[in-house]
């Protein structure tokens, strides 16, 4: 090792040539993708331990702290790959005036193990570059300032520069991987589901429309596709179409509504998990997925992230979870001691203010309402042919703090219910495709949607859905 | 195992029990999910042979042939896990008038090594429940017969029965797995970049515009966000925002394009695998991205579903691979003994005839071409500072018989270049965010874009870009 400290020193140190000695030496077999991803990891305290005999150090990133004292120099650099920063230790002749908060620095030198209790490693630099400096003045992020999420919230371009939002990011993408593998090892095949759609899976009126952007009139703006085309609000029609050759299938992709709401709680464009299960024939059987998704995913947001997690301190494991049927979540309504703005009733839906309530009564765990009004929901939930208070096989999962965070049912696979029920509804035309999938090897099937930003605020405890998502979408309201 | 045989002989053969059995008796964390994505891979040979000691089976699938025989029946099964199905072996008298091709059925017996030579195991069947029959005088796909992919494409609802577009959804899956896969055990961190933007990334016209669908005239459809909105055609801008915190970002996700065009090379909705790299100075370290890329997600899908890619018989490794100058380019193209419809001309575009013959030219292998005259390209790309033949650091990677595959180039990280390129064009108050990102911490970076369905046909030699999306959008086609 002492050998390739040598070696390196004796070259001429431009990041260029540095970079492909780095290549070389280690053949990296996937490049300097790699050999940058493994000096990256040198910020994770776990990695540094590993690399101790390997003196000479080269860092990329951007700094979040400069403290001049009169014999030594203090840096903290930050390269987004956790939220801690590599403590860089200089001679205060290495300090220039544009090595500011903010600057994208290149730092070589030498890993040392730190004096401090606090941290593992740190770097004696030998050369400090300012890649990028940074106009302090007019940077909206000042140093060592905790900027409320509303503050940051109005800089779209730089808010990932926030420690909050780079947790919340590296979580999200912590999030989505888990979100695939545990599809994956589960056997499920992943659909891309299409964005621009002519249905209207949901029956509902608050869609985005597809214009060409220099259509003079509606006319010409339906010409494209020949027909009215929309942004779509769930993939679940086109995943029961693909659960027709494959037993197991999912989705995870963006979906649009055009609500016009300034709440916390809605965005215009959000993300879902949906899946389908063919082959099943009981509420038990999804409801059994929606948990394990679940808890996969977020055991591995747990161990990937700790520390980001950490920030914001809020998960705490659900310890145990409630079923109960729409109709006793409606009792257990009337019987409750205070008033709600809207009176609960069977074959109402279930308000904000209820699902709280209903939580709050099971003990602030998360809870299954299954069984729900006929004349409640979509035409292609299953039928359970009970009576006089007549219901479908949906289920939603209702958690803490953020309400309805999975939503699902079984899904009507006997054409003769679903032609009657279509008829009724006047779409018997309209959904003739989806009819033929009932005339072609129907089976048993269900499925269900998770709402992503919702599922990262529950584990987060955050309160606000638009600082989960990295480019938020709502009305009056489309920055970048 | 007799145990089991005989414990399972002896409850009641409903499929709720069994499941239920299932799980119980195997233990599967991931309940029934597991247990059933257990169960499909028996259709795989390579399973089979693990579990021959396994006597009692229970199979779901449909129908893909049905042979009677004087003194046995036997069916073809599939599960849309793999290519193969398990053929089951009956007695003739478990034959119904609804088990026909395209039926879905649950089939009960014990799996056996089968004495044919062309498949490992079959399915001695006990009980056979036809749990939905199929109409087979209207279902479009015929038992047996071989549909050309123009055929099965009027059926976007039911093309996914059809062997080909089974093996396209699963390979196309794998490769959505390896894709993030890549970029995970890379250090990337994944971004969901937006769908809506008030963006125009290339500044090309050929935009889709967002509208509320209960907008009467052109104030009212931008209404809703303020601005005009549009979907996305590239995820870049928005990537080069995150590679302002984290060295190393990605995005794979839809983006759109309002193309007039009826061509087998264009869809309205296609996916992108986007990539940016901070502290990047080379064209030579995107490159290398782009290889990696290719080759991991290209070998994973090959190791995943080597029957699958058969199928296509297309996909033969790139021995080598070329890198040119666009100037060079233009000059093997002038010298070229045949003639083009587009004279090739240094200053103008590379054409689909340019590209066909430098792959042609290069040994059919893929070509890296490298720097672009700086008037081609957007104002993002950075200036390589040359004469007179004024390029910048872009890179485009061509393969045979699909063209333009990736492309990507160095971003202009100095501010004083961007200002001034971005005002000639009349551009700076629309990219006052833009500029931002060059004065606060500016890092040199590069990044690309590759088109997955390309990538798709590529490796598998399909020719039109229609059959390796689930659900194709194209002008005046919008199906479903």
């Amino acid at each position: 090792n002492v050998g390739i400290t040598s070696l390196i020193l004796s070259i001429k140190l431009d990041e260029v040539f540095l970079n492909l000695f780095l290549n070389l030496f280690f053949l990296f077999p996937h490049g300097l993708s790699e050999a940058l991803s493994w000096k990256k990891s040198i910020s994770k305290q776990h990695s540094c331990q590993k690399i101790t005999n390997l003196v000479f150090f080269y860092l990329q990133g951007w700094v979040r702290s400069v403290r001049s004292q009169k014999e030594v120099l203090f840096l903290h650099i930050n390269d987004g790959s956790s939220l801690e920063s590599l403590q860089v230790v200089a001679d205060p002749s290495l300090e220039k005036r544009d090595l500011t908060f903010g600057s994208a620095v290149e730092v070589q030198g030498k890993l040392v193990k730190s004096p401090h209790r606090m941290q593992n490693m740190e770097l004696q630099a030998e050369t400090i570059r300012v890649v990028g400096p940074c106009d302090i003045w007019s940077f909206p992020l000042k140093m060592k300032e905790r900027h409320p999420l509303e503050y940051v919230r109005q800089f779209p371009h730089l808010r990932c520069r926030n420690n909050t939002l780079g947790a919340l990011l590296r979580i999200r993408s912590e999030a989505t991987a888990a979100t695939h593998s545990f599809f994956q090892n589960n056997g499920y095949v992943h659909i891309h589901t299409p964005i621009i759609t002519s249905n209207d899976c949901e029956g509902a009126g608050e869609l985005f429309q597809i214009a060409v952007s220099w259509a003079k009139d509606s006319a010409e703006e339906t010409h494209f596709f020949n027909v009215p085309a929309f942004l779509t609000v769930s993939g679940q029609l086109h995943l029961e179409v693909m659960a027709g050759a494959f037993t197991h299938v999912f989705t995870f992709g963006p979906t649009f509504r055009a609500e016009n709401s300034q709440s916390r709680r809605h965005l215009a464009e959000f993300y879902m998990v949906e899946a389908e299960l063919s082959f099943t024939e009981s509420l038990q059987d999804i409801m059994q997925v929606m948990e394990d998704l679940f808890k996969t995913v977020t055991s591995t947001v747990l161990s990937k992230c700790p520390r980001d997690v950490e920030l914001f301190h809020k998960y705490i494991a659900p310890a145990q979870k409630v079923i109960i049927s729409y109709s006793e979540a409606v009792e257990i309504l009337k019987q409750a001691p205070q008033t709600f703005t809207f009176k609960p009733e069977w074959g109402c839906d279930l308000q904000t203010e209820h699902e709280k309530y209903l939580v709050k009564h099971c003990g602030e765990v998360p809870v299954f309402v299954i069984n729900y009004p006929y004349d409640l929901k979509p035409f292609y939930m299953r039928d359970n042919e009970d009576g006089p208070q007549h219901t479908v096989a949906a289920v939603d999962l209702l958690v803490p703090g953020v309400g309805e965070l999975c939503g699902g049912s079984l899904r009507e696979e006997r054409l003769p219910f679903l032609e009657s029920r279509l008829q009724r509804l006047g779409l018997t035309d309209a959904y003739q495709w989806y009819l033929d999938l009932r005339k072609f090897g129907s089976v048993p099937h269900g499925g269900f949607g998770m709402g992503f930003e919702r599922y990262l605020q529950y584990i987060l405890g955050v309160d606000n859905i638009k600082d989960v998502i990295p480019f938020p979408r709502f009305s009056h309201s489309c920055l970048l």
